[in-house]
């Protein structure tokens, strides 16, 4: 028996993270299914079995099915009222029918989110990172947030909105490890211990997001975690496999590749394509330079003047009316967003369809009017001539000119409502966008101009030697790279999307440049700038803390302060009791005398509070004259009222710095080993006490910004 | 100016990244042109250029050239003097050329290790990984190692040893790390910014290696870092990138998609799949069960008895008289290796042809025997459909099952051999020959039983539903699995050496169980085994510490011991030099007084000889008698001999701990801030001083190991 506790004990963590990742599995894989369901409602209905999506209903058929050429079995709106979908009068129907449709999922998002759960809105990524880093929260990971969460997703991903999913899933992901964590005391009743499954279950969030185990792994090491030590590593390499073989099981994305945006293109990339790669990369990177909302300034100046009305935007919605609307608010958006939002082809369809169209190349099978190429149609085998833009590929052009401009308008007013929203796709999308529209301009000049020498080598065949599809990967990747600032944990995220690995110095050199360009703007990531607009107390483990000062100087009391400690044998239950009253601190530190100020340990307000009100109950005769006694032994003769012996609550080996410590090494322990405080001493003298909000007021205070904007718990 | 400078120092680290990218890239294509030509010398010479290689000779013949085929531009040596290949004769010439040869270079390149570069011996990663957790092993990263490990890694594996290349080349980036590091004193002169270059570099190796930059970065986190934050993390993603770039622009591997074993499966795989492919994970962890050499036990109670085998081996090589003469043993390996291996096909060609071929599915193109089913043959666009095994098939399967055995007992003998010499390629031909083995086995399976229940959604239709190409790489990645415990970093290795992310479920599988099966059995991955054998001072970053002890169990003075200390104030000069010539410890605690033992700070032993011999040479006056003063003011009025005054060279910030600290925390204060030394103090008093080397004594004490067979600098 002893052996199976045991093994228990080994394996809970395991066994824990398995739970998370077939739960979270599961609830994406219904996730997905619901949202595609309604989303196709917004089109028509399958009247044969109305919860079918519209690919499902279209299965057993060897009709194409994709876009606006439709299935005989699935009725689109128009049909059902005995209108053609082609003339006016059905484009009329479908167009007030994708309009309501879309306002009734979106408003009734914000309505569940509003009356049951406020945490359920926004991405909650930089609210999993503060936690992650050791700030609690209460309630943001319970049960409530998780359903409406997940609700409220796929209702405002239906809605048609300008968002994603994916970061939302990753919030979900984290409530099901909370939850489950409370199955096994070891982890629920451990903060950091439950920190470690957290990181896990992150992982597996974008795992089920994306189809992506290895990326989501990656991601939670590189962006959402603070502390990732190996075990924690497999963990979530484990929980990660184990949901997307769930997800895979369940098949939402009913693809035979199980990759999300599979792409195959025939031709490798060539070098002088690295030029537009690094390009888009600082594309990628301009994107998002501005502070606290999303910036969506594609091209250099346009950009930084759009930050600004940006912010601008997000100043105003915190302090006008606006705000305290937040349902009309998001009732106005969709409205607008879904007006807009028919009449282009590219920004009517789902996101997710049109980054694998922007990703995929021209081929025979390709009939959208992006491969309208001036070539003969060749068979399969036969490798597809480079060729002048026809008339669809010009017009295609201008709609995805026209559905960028829309995407970076309706994405700035979409972050930030209150309903649950990602950033992932729409960026994704627009990344695509930008780089289809870069390499359709590269091939053109490669098709007009095939004597330069650059192009010399593969399109002098005749051939098609550039591949717009992969300029819009390469696109997505730089911008999404520039608004999170994802390195790594990106380049294998776009693999899992798309089994590109062929293209991964293309990929890498473009994430890298997005880095650079983002960092050299001084701006932090999406995350990083959410949490500092919250005042979130993150001690961020990428910056360097350069400055010299010494742990003397940040340490209370400052001047003039008071300094509160308990003695270890000389104070009554009164004087405890009216210290508790006095102050708020979190904890004491205990000293040999007031005299000498020697430190003999750390004691904790909670502990503190709750063994004298155990001692009040269970012991005769204990009143305010009893003597709080923190050491081993009792001086013998006694007299007086029974002692309180209070040993056993006392931390015996709290961390301490001297005041000459440099503040560097100071947060370099708080960063590493996860303190809250730490005491500081002189000579084996106690001085004072650095606690971690001291540390970010201190930062604050360098960085010349205001140390009050932090929050604390 | 002072702008140029500054930008100069925060981009010297990217700079250096860059460098050591570009050298290593560089030196890696120059390793692998060379091995190439070596190795194809082997077997004949190119007259037209004698400096081509097979390849390269028959590059622009349309004839086939791989294997025993030949294009007639290239020489077999019977060709040469005239015979033909095909006769008895020939194939006499060709075997003898084949040993000569292969003697030739491994007993070229075991004499260039002995008389240069000793250390260039080995795979060189424990040593790594050493270095990297904060020990310094003098001229093991010099430019002699350098140059003698590239150039004996080339000898060594065209001699045909069971080795690879890959573990050496990240010895060899490293090297390169190491000596680009002087060229920037903020890297050069700091031990700990150092090794965040030698990570970068470590991730440069792997990614030359298999042409695989994200694998590499994540080998670097995973397996080779003790310390691994976000800003070493991009550096080595960016020098990744870098080498990977500059090597492919070399193309040493004349490979069109960029990948070094570019595989294409024309079906997905089925789900009664991952049953044989979680038995591939076991049997790799199976292999490597053994402490201290290479077990090769492939299937249970065979692989024990392997194993004991094993290490009886590598004892008798450290105790005989064989390990006297290291020059005689490479012979000796060398020409039963190339004895044994030339007869059979499967181990005369080269291993990373073996693997490919072994991923390779059957097609029409493939004319190798592994491919002789009984079915027609069929166009390139027509499913292959499933069919019942040919003569070849069974024939192959015979020779690499006897190829299997080769390769484990030779294995066996050659690591260990005073040669350069890496375990990945060995591991990953072992672990393709299983895999391909159960591959075909599962195929026939359900070619004889297509009605079984678990093949009757896939294999009914007749196709061929099961492809043993799968399972060669699955088997790869579990065998290499179990051999370093690698995960996350091994599976995106894997997909970047075949670009196969579509079976990311079965290959993290396969790994996943291969780790735990491998961690069931209680042993460490290679690379451990290897620091634990060498007694390195490694304090794992992976097991926890999970005793009970408390620093005042571990630190010293121990009971009967004296403790030496520094007052601040009352010790003469002639009392510290006393000091310096009883003890050797590195440092020596300041107190206050003697008797009150309150701590003030530390001063480095060296720091303390140089301070004296200056004070000696620069101050007059300074006698034995003179005082050594730690405090801030000279007390007044000064009678006697000048005093030293040594403020500034005294650490005001040692690390401290209470004696009541439990050793669990300590540790965790070891690694994490990467501390050498710790003082342990009660109530503000010191009581001792607790090393690194007492913390790792202490945990072989608790491990019921010999706690002094731990090396120390």
């Amino acid at each position: 028996w002893d052996w199976v506790k045991s093994g228990h004990d080994a394996w809970s963590g395991w066994l824990c993270v398995f739970l998370v990742g077939v739960i979270a599995g599961a609830v994406a894989g219904m996730i997905d299914i619901g949202t595609s369901w309604m989303s196709d409602l917004r089109f028509g209905i399958c009247p044969t079995a109305f919860w079918f999506n519209q690919e499902q209903c279209c299965w057993n058929t060897n009709e194409t099915f994709y876009g606006p050429n439709n299935c005989s079995h699935f009725f689109l709106w128009p049909e059902v009222f005995g209108n053609s979908p082609e003339g006016a009068g059905g484009f009329i129907i479908s167009y007030l029918f994708y309009i309501l449709w879309s306002l009734l999922f979106a408003s009734l998002a914000a309505s569940l989110v509003m009356m049951f759960a406020p945490y359920a809105c926004g991405s909650g990524i930089p609210e999993i990172k503060t936690i992650l880093s050791g700030f609690i929260i209460r309630g943001y990971l319970g049960k409530w947030t998780l359903l409406i969460k997940s609700l409220g997703m796929m209702l405002a991903v239906s809605a048609g909105l300008s968002l994603g999913k994916e970061g939302p899933l990753v919030h979900v992901a984290c409530c099901i490890g909370n939850i489950l964590a409370y199955l096994f005391p070891k982890y629920g009743r451990n903060e950091a211990k439950k920190r470690e499954i957290l990181s896990a279950a992150a992982a597996v969030g974008v795992s089920v997001a994306f189809g992506a185990p290895i990326g989501g792994v990656l991601f939670s090491l590189e962006e959402a975690s603070y502390y990732f030590p190996l075990k924690t590593l497999w963990r979530s390499f484990f929980a990660a496999l184990v949901a997307a073989f769930v997800l895979r099981s369940i098949n939402p994305f009913g693809n035979e590749h199980l990759v999300l945006f599979y792409v195959e293109y025939s031709k490798p990339w060539i070098f002088i394509e690295l030029v537009p790669f690094i390009l888009l990369g600082v594309i990628g990177a301009v994107w998002w330079c501005g502070g606290g909302c999303v910036g969506c300034g594609a091209w250099g100046i346009i950009g930084t003047l759009f930050i600004k009305f940006n912010i601008r935007w997000c100043r105003y919605r915190k302090t006008s009316l606006l705000g305290q609307y937040p349902r009309l608010e998001v009732v106005m958006v969709t409205v607008i967003t879904a007006f807009i939002a028919y009449p282009n082809p590219y920004t009517r369809m789902n996101t997710s369809n049109l980054i694998y169209l922007l990703f995929s190349q021209c081929g025979v099978a390709n009939s959208d009017m992006l491969c309208d190429y001036q070539r003969n149609a060749t068979g399969a085998n036969i490798p597809i001539e480079i060729a002048a833009a026809g008339p669809g590929v010009l017009q295609s052009v201008w709609l995805l000119a026209l559905a960028l401009v829309f995407k970076c308008v309706a994405t700035v007013f979409t972050f930030g409502l209150k309903v649950p929203c990602g950033l992932f796709i729409p960026s994704l999308a627009m990344g695509a966008i930008i780089g289809r529209l870069v390499g359709i301009g590269m091939e053109q000049l490669a098709y007009h101009n095939q004597s330069w020498a650059v192009f010399a080598g593969e399109c002098s065949s005749n051939e098609n030697c550039i591949t717009p599809g992969l300029y819009a990967m390469v696109g997505a990747a730089a911008v999404l790279g520039g608004v999170t600032r994802m390195t790594v944990s990106l380049v294998v995220i776009m693999f899992e999307l798309t089994g590109g690995v062929r293209y991964i110095v293309p990929l890498m050199s473009a994430v890298m440049a997005s880095k650079w360009i983002g960092d050299a703007f001084g701006r932090e990531g999406i995350y990083d700038a959410h949490i500092i607009l919250n005042g979130y107390p993150f001690l961020d483990s990428k910056d360097e803390f350069s400055h010299t000062t010494l742990a003397h100087d940040v340490m209370r009391p400052g001047k003039n302060e008071s300094f509160y400690v308990i003695t270890q044998d000389s104070m009554t239950l009164g004087d405890v009791e009216q210290l508790l009253r006095e102050t708020d601190h979190n904890g004491f530190p205990v000293v040999v005398s007031r005299q000498s100020q020697y430190l003999v340990g750390f004691v904790a307000r909670r502990d503190l509070n709750i063994a004298i009100s155990q001692a009040k109950k269970n012991t005769e005769g204990v009143v305010g004259e009893s003597l709080v006694l923190f050491t081993a032994s009792v001086p013998s003769p006694w007299m007086g009222p029974p002692p309180l012996r209070l040993r056993k609550i006392l931390d015996l080996a709290p961390i301490t710095i001297t005041d000459q410590t440099p503040m560097e090494t100071a947060v370099d322990m708080f960063r590493k080993l996860g303190l809250r405080q730490t005491l500081v001493t002189h000579n084996g003298r106690l001085l004072g006490i650095i606690t971690k909000k001291d540390v970010l007021r201190h930062i604050k205070f360098l960085e010349s910004e205001d140390p009050e904007s932090v929050l604390f718990n």
